[in-house]
């Protein structure tokens, strides 16, 4: 969770937030059937249920039971089933055992938002105490990441069916008549420099301290790369090549039998994919996703490249505006990139970067459950940087720090290449 | 599957059972939620609505598809989804993968219900051609054992569930004014008797052929073990002493840390157990159920007893009448006996005896799918005899051979105990 | 262990025995390596050197310490290393780590050897109470068992070893000159008989009680499966068709990736294969071996057949010679079959048979540690007749009941067909 | 492997240090019994054995076959056992299979050793070509890493066996007259500086290029943390409480059952530990050793600090002597510190860092099977630095990079806490 640095949320703008954020949720688990929303595909993942009424005990139990006179928690037993990985908050529900509450219901927990929102909005018109406005920020941009967690897990779910569900209608794409655009290297300087998140709006506490690196200078791809250079790869035999690959991931090549990106299907000689929009022929110049970092390590080796440092990454991208293909555009899937100069860097895909996620110089975790928030993490993942296209669009900023396990392939993960000048 | 011995079943009446045996799987899903219907919550149970799915699509593959016109399959997907084991009959999703089925929903599946049972009407009302009529009854066996099963697998899911949902609503059981009859032990000559199905009615394959088989003097309880004698057990330290148990036994029961039956759990002193109709206090005079054949085993042993060969049980029973707690009192839980004589042999509890599940001597299987329904399972499986208190009471006979692996436990599974004249 | 039934051995024969059976031992192990004693292929196996102290430990533990006034341990740390599953008799090792034991070394497990050897002749030689006559006959049996185990647990050893060792120098096979006489089949008309040990020599306890036992008309083929037919059998995709499996072993087949017998390998289109005498061509005419049950029931459904039941096999033996190709042929591995009549009863292999192993009407395991020896293994396993090529000539008979998991291969196991008449 | 920089050594000095380090390894491994070298204890380990044969295998491999005319491989099957992990140079035996292995026996390996030390002396001996050279100090480099393993490998052996064999003679510990000197704060300014080799003398590639990186003022313990300290940890119950530890370090903790360092056991209310010395009381003021990285980073976790990264440790150790309780000593235990200043940097245990196992800015691994040497293992691992107990001391330099998973624990590896200043 976040150090705060110096975020002072307004009150209003957070009310709107509030409303905007939980509205969202709703809205993307609305097609799904009580069962959709209850089974777990894997041990990775969580049921939609689980994170509709995850991030709800989120705000019953660390701001409500606290600072709301006379709250009456909804169901005393929803603490134990709701409650992710805080040690600090007493025990819980084991997570591979998610997939098996049937009960309560999908309806039940919509009436658990409704009876946490409705204790929300009085805690909120309450002017006079402010200092849980924090906890408040922070539990939306909790909130905005299991956004992103509910559609990759139920993508994971529907690519288990072999009926192959579609979440939204298949949409034709459009006809992509501009050709997708060079791949050109922007060169960077570098040198000392501060990182980390400056203290304006908010911010999760591993994004600082603010502390001083050195870059090298590099160089790094105009655009990620995409599927069809993904195909090259495939048909230079990448997946047989040990020599390409780091050794831990190479073994879980061979023990998963990796043989293509995540979800990748060949069908009469094309190769398709499923999507939140159904099974789908790959497209071509979009940016190859459902890659582990091992796979995009052993591509940037097979480029005679390699993958940007979180550093480089930040260092190119917080001059660049804050947009592209995310949430909002509500196409689900990674877009071509268009335009000659840098492009997607926020947005379509996580991009792996060859930075394990380690604290930042003078990282100290919060006390309490917000601790754990991310602190506990920092062994043995690597860091995603820029958002896809189903982050929640006010959620991302170049100092945003994603990470996962490096065999991990179902969240939306690609790469773009580096290199040293 | 059957061989038919000489099952010559009336049209008639078929058509009645068939009406009655498919209602009776309705009534027993109807208070399911269409997640409750979806879960699997082990890879030896099946999902409720696979089990309605797979009952429907064997009367749709087997009988509808070759023996009715015309007849168009409902949806060309389900025999991939639904097909069980069948190898003759295609491939088909693989077993664990049964919970990620969050579509079709349980709706779709019911709506295949009526589509088969209405083809089914059309085919039985043409009287012309009878010789699919075996098939058909077979077909309702076949669907009462799922009866049993997706009751038990019902059990298996909501004892996951933390907030131990209740199957149908508790009830408070008679108060046991009778006390429980002693035990006694009813003696029997033995000999060289016929074992094995007679011919007359519905049975399965593995019931014959008919064979002689020498028996020599026994003796055989007049009721189960029961949950009070268990306890005893228990707190003689049975589940600590591996002298007690088969060496496969006593090693399984060290892996899975058992030390009361499937479900048991302890709470202010008192056992207490997971049921159909929620957590419930231990029934003391009730027959010990959801015990594996190891346990079983260890506990003859404890007592200096032993389970008794399926041919002894047999011989015990064939003269008995075929009445007991099964599917039809709806009580759902094994009742402790009554009266003085040899009770408690139908219903309550599945016996696990000593005999393991093996071929009589003259058995061959049938050719085809249906030969694949018994045959292949007999090796590593224990026989239990007698059926339960959710089997069907039409279902049941002194000859009827059911079998589990021994270390199986989520089955309404006891044990009756005999010994050497 | 053994009831003993009648057995009552005479001291004289029994002290040649001894000197017999444990002088065997060391031949058997004479050319092994400090290191080839200590290792451990598989759990299932154990190292050479743990079989001889094992073997050791059974005459210190049960006889010296209980009968030889003022005997001292040799070792007081052996008995926790060298037990291998009697729980009455103490803590042990498990089994897994026994190949951690690089300590004590061979040589001091051979002085373990002498000292109690030495121990042994003092107490032999005191004539006055013979009360642990029948347990030295136990432990010299026992004994036996294990230079069988110890044979197949060095080629398994053996086996995983690129360079392919030679237990013993690689000899041309005999120029076979003689054809194979052709599979006939013996009829048999059965009957209502007596079975199991009759109470003269030695016998283990599951060889009794001698039982009346029906057996239907069968006949039996008068020779084992052979290699040639074996190879038939992988050629027509045996190991492809799921229909010709019981389930358990199908599956088995599948995650084991089974496409021949254990150690075979196919070379320059040629089938080749481990043996104790090197790496060897496969030897067509020879019974198949290192087949699991599996392998063996699927093969008899492939003919149309079955395996005999072990009350078939010991009907058709009884009257047999106990003759065959065993130990003392020094062949080492199986032969082909000479002859018209019925053959390779005895030695060559281990016959599978379709019944599991459970316990004859009226077994009851002995007390104490002895009763551990067979009763505790009645569950799971199956029914092998016959010796092999590696069994001690005076260690088999027509009522020898061996048992192994229906998925073990690394024994001497063949297979012979039945059929009803 | 290294990219050799500007390492240019002398080839006089080399034929010198190729005669020490191959001898030293036949020292260490004198007392090794046939079995105790070829015994595999964990997939991680391998037997002394096959460290004997493999160090040799790399000389004839990459140096003899290349550049001495006519050399005949002593084996042809031994390039295929003996090769680690290099995927450029052909299959390769197993990693879990070593220990299977009794053939070629310990005194072929011996023989092998004599084969290929008199070729690279009659290859040395040829003055003309000398491009070869910086293979030849690689090689001896690779085999000081080797003779470590084989040291901590045989450790891991030895302590399997319950008889707890000694490796070298137990000695009584010199009488610490000296009171452990008081835990110091040693301060840095840091700033912008140069990591990694300078270039004079061997280092492995991964040690460079010399890169610029920016350090924060921090300050760093005087010694490292005792044994009696981490009683401390356990008493106050540090094993127990999830919020110390890294979720990943915390699941690791409760699978394995950790409770206390590798090896350690309580005997009568003390603890004592398995060591290369045999069984011996913990020595309360030397390093704890023998730890994971999950459990250093609780232990920091644990008092309020953290772990230094490894530019911080390489900032604190460049002006420090070379010098420390090392292989030469042979205790081969660590020892408590003496002096007041900053001591125990080099020998007696590995310090973990916060730092993962990452290239360096500029990093390139070389081409070919020497590039496998270290770039492959850049994921998922922890970098160590300083040496241990039983690191040969004119192995060790500042810029040296150790690295292991962070659950490992079988390495002399403990730690030294840092903190910001």
């Amino acid at each position: 969770m976040n150090k705060k640095f110096d975020s002072k949320p307004k009150l209003q703008s957070l009310v709107e937030q509030f409303n905007d954020v939980r509205a969202q949720t709703l809205t993307l688990t609305q097609k799904l059937s009580d069962a959709d929303a209850t089974v777990q595909s894997m041990e990775d993942a969580s049921p939609a249920k689980w994170h509709l009424a995850h991030t709800t005990w989120f705000f019953e139990t660390l701001i409500l039971c606290e600072y709301l006179d006379g709250y009456t928690v909804f169901d005393k037993r929803y603490p134990f089933l709701f409650n992710s990985y805080y040690e600090t908050l007493g025990k819980r529900h084991p997570r591979p055992q998610r997939g098996m509450l049937t009960r309560p219901c999908l309806d039940e927990i919509l009436n658990y938002r409704s009876y946490v929102d409705d204790a929300m909005e009085t805690l909120l018109s309450r002017s006079s105490k402010v200092d849980f406005l924090p906890l408040v920020e922070l539990g939306l941009n909790h909130e905005q990441q299991h956004q992103e967690l509910l559609l990759t897990d139920i993508l994971h779910l529907f690519a288990q069916n072999p009926i192959k569900p579609e979440f939204r209608p298949a949409i034709p794409l459009p006809v992509q008549n501009l050709a997708l655009p060079a791949l050109n290297w922007i060169e960077f300087e570098g040198g000392l420099e501060k990182f980390g998140h400056t203290g304006e709006g908010f911010a999760f506490d591993a994004e600082g301290p603010i502390h001083q690196q050195y870059v090298a200078p590099f160089k790094i791809a105009s655009r990620c790369v995409t599927n069809a250079e993904w195909i090259e790869f495939i048909e230079a035999g990448g997946y047989e090549t040990a020599t390409l690959w780091l050794s831990d991931g190479w073994a879980t090549a061979q023990t998963e039998g990796w043989d293509a990106p995540l979800y990748w299907e060949k069908k009469d000689g094309a190769w398709w994919s499923m999507t939140l929009r159904g099974f789908q022929p790959i497209d071509l110049d979009a940016p190859v996703t459902h890659i582990s970092y091992f796979e995009a390590d052993a591509y940037a080796h097979f480029k005679g490249s390699r993958l940007p440092s979180e550093y480089e990454w930040e260092h190119a991208s917080r001059s660049q505006p804050l947009e592209g293909n995310m949430l909002e555009t509500n196409r689900l899937r990674p877009a071509p990139a268009t335009g000659e100069g840098i492009s997607q860097l926020f947005g379509d895909v996580w991009e792996w970067t060859q930075s394990p996620f380690s604290p930042y110089p003078g990282f100290k975790p919060a006390h309490g459950a917000i601790g754990e928030y991310n602190g506990k993490f920092m062994s043995g993942q690597q860091i995603l940087r820029g958002g896809s296209c189903v982050t929640p669009p006010n959620h991302i900023r170049a100092t945003y720090r994603n990470f996962f396990h490096p065999q991990k392939r179902w969240q939306f993960s690609g790469l773009r290449l580096a290199e040293d000048l």
